[in-house]
């Protein structure tokens, strides 16, 4: 576990400060004082003296929370791109080499590179759910990212437990190794409704009940094959059946939310549940678009998720803007919905607030923990900027990200990623690459 | 003009070669001649030795033909991100502005804004329409990029033209000018029929038959406005008026091609005209979704546009590369349509061939013009790599690109753009864009 820089001070000056709060308070010329893990202050005109700072001079770059990615499996980032426009290729492809090669040693390397990605695109907390979890935590502890890892519990033979009974038993362990972590929250998560069942989800909801400090996500309205489980047995939506189990709570986030009706929304707002969209992977997928503005309206906390790298093959948010922007737009007919602010919102302090993480971060205000991204404005791509949320979610890339702190500890100066070893990370995810090419290989010439 | 390098030699060594050629030829370890302004042999194994050649060792990167942007408004650079959201922001901001501003010098600071951005970010050839058109032909000229300069004609008393003679007689003056030029092409660019009328559209389709070498690029099915005002005037499509006036041909590129009924398809067909789309321009503005599987299966050349910076923000062809994608699959509710690779062909050879350009670049084979352009793969977001085309399509963005030649010349080594003052170019713009917002601010409080 990292040993926190206990009073440390870093000053940024020169910023174009972002700050995210209720008022989207924001200083062209502003500054920002950290003290240790936490902002104790802020403002434009002159910064203070603080004798011994590590002055950041901003040279006018945006300075803004550290984004937060509502839904990912890091471990998958070694199946990015894998089988691309293969129709079957979850059957063909994923779930075999699923059971011949998740272990703890591919989730790790599969984690590292996510982190060292996410990293430099500018995310700083992440939810993730996937196999030996406790792997994840570890990769977060170590890559100083803020973390929600989600132990998967799934009765499809999933790789790392034959049944729920195992399953659990991995969430314990996942509870007792990160409870008390400052940075690493542990989770359970049930895969999804048709992947559960109402009994077992029932009995997840009574464990969480007991564990009111552990939040439970889930997939849910994915697809038409969980629509379909759900009418077929019980006559009802997945939303409703969930509901009945008893999981339908404000700490559980729900991943893709695409299937909904009008009485479903109605049902996740009742509930106070929380949403991650994924529009990149859904529109990649073919599946639908997230009714994303009757959510907001509903009320609902939405945040944005990039799901693993198999599916959306980028873990940054800054790939989710557009696609999330132009799909409200386009169902609206109008450029007016999700105005570029609000999709600022969505990945940092509405994200925050999915994870019910909004007291710790996602908006730059004194007594708030030090999670923030310094972005250049050096590209010719980015000007002229007439409005700083619509050159963040229109014309910002991840290259652009050159520092990431979280807690007040550096994850990346310079574009120089300091808590991971950027080669190692991506040999190791190769050399898991490899052994899925080969296996790939005798796949397509059994058939 | 630029002064070719005559028989300067150039040698791609180490290359993963994506020619685009027919067969989609790649080589994983490859290497490629360039001797003056033309390819002259490639291949993979060892490369040649030639004395005194300029050898560029790419240590495994992606070396491919550059990209086609086949529609671009490059003067409105300094339009970027001005009135995001707002949804009458063209009659509110964008007509009075351009009334005001639209002069010779502002669209060669927005046009050299755009060139840079486009040199950084892979595309080589641009079809550009805009007013006072020369000034972007000499832009170009001076960039080094290989263009389709289109001086624009519309009855809205847009800033260069009063009457279309006006605009016409500008149309001679680019063409005496550039005529004869390498690499920049004049063109005729009627706005959109309901902007020119059904008798002018016949005037241009009649100097277009006196013309041959001109290529014509129209807004064709933009919005319901257009089609209500065929309807209205015609009683029949957009697509009818346009056929009848003569314009259909195989020398029109139109851009955007929404409103589309599959009669219109089939009429676009029979004339084989030219097709850009721009996905995230009609994302953004909500106007809908191209039907380009139908186009393509249709026989008909699909080229990907980025409009003006003021419709879609960014002028590389990555930033389309996922809307394109998604908008197909998720039409047809599936992850297989429009594989990664067709992508990529539509935005390099099926975007010459749009231009008619096909003879010269768009793939990399002996004989053809040397735009090429280098993909480092050195971040960690492009790992691993089961196919490169899901990894250009998916993962790879503009800053990763980091050399761009055209015709032989170097526009770019290093990330180092070599025709262009960056600086200038910037801070030309950034003039400009400070007479916008305070024009914006008397608009605001004039209201």
């Amino acid at each position: 576990m990292h040993d926190p820089q206990a009073r440390m001070t870093v000053l940024f000056t020169n910023a174009w400060l972002l700050t995210l709060d209720d008022a989207m308070t924001a200083h062209e010329r502003g500054w920002l004082q950290v003290d240790g893990a936490t902002i104790t202050a802020l403002g434009s005109g002159a910064p203070p003296v603080i004798p011994g700072a590590e002055i950041v001079d901003c040279d006018g770059d945006f300075v803004m929370p550290g984004m937060v990615n509502t839904h990912c499996h890091m471990g998958m980032s070694v199946f990015r791109g894998l089988g691309e426009d293969v129709d079957d290729r979850l059957y063909r492809y994923i779930l075999p080499l699923e059971r011949k090669f998740v272990s703890p040693e591919m989730v790790r390397a599969g984690s590292a590179l996510s982190a060292l990605e996410m990293i430099q695109g500018g995310v700083t907390t992440v939810a993730d759910m996937y196999y030996f979890e406790t792997e994840v935590g570890r990769v977060c502890d170590q890559a100083g990212l803020r973390a929600i890892v989600g132990q998967t519990l799934a009765d499809f033979d999933p790789p790392d437990h034959k049944t729920f009974d195992e399953g659990f038993s991995r969430v314990e362990d996942l509870v007792a190794e990160f409870g008390n972590h400052p940075l690493v929250t542990p989770s359970i998560a049930p895969h999804a409704p048709y992947s559960t069942g109402r009994e077992v989800m029932a009995r997840i909801a009574q464990w969480s009940a007991d564990h009111p400090a552990v939040p439970v996500q889930m997939h849910l309205a994915e697809s038409t094959l969980e629509v379909n489980w759900a009418q077929e047995n019980y006559g009802k939506s997945t939303v409703a059946v969930t509901a009945e189990s008893g999981l339908l709570k404000p700490n559980l986030i729900c991943a893709h939310c695409l299937q909904f009706d009008d009485a479903d929304i109605t049902m996740m707002s009742e509930h106070q549940v929380c949403v991650a969209t994924n529009p990149r992977s859904n529109g990649k997928a073919g599946r639908g678009i997230a009714p994303v503005e009757k959510l907001l309206n509903a009320g609902l906390p939405v945040g944005i998720g990039s799901d693993g790298a198999m599916s959306g093959n980028t873990l940054d948010l800054f790939s989710q803007f557009a696609p999330v922007s132009m799909f409200a737009k386009l169902i609206a007919g109008s450029r007016k919905p999700l105005p570029a602010a609000q999709v600022v919102r969505m990945a940092t302090i509405d994200g925050a607030r999915v994870l019910s993480l909004n007291l710790k971060t996602g908006s730059l205000e004194p007594g708030k923990q030090a999670d923030i991204i310094r972005i250049s404005l050096d590209a010719p791509r980015l000007h002229p900027i007439y409005d700083p949320y619509s050159t963040l979610v229109f014309a910002t890339m991840p290259s652009d990200v050159t520092h990431s702190m979280v807690a007040g500890r550096w994850l990346m100066r310079d574009r120089k990623v300091e808590t991971l070893d950027p080669k190692k990370a991506l040999r190791d995810a190769l050399q898991v690459a490899e052994s899925f090419k080969a296996e790939m290989r005798a796949i397509d010439q059994n058939r």
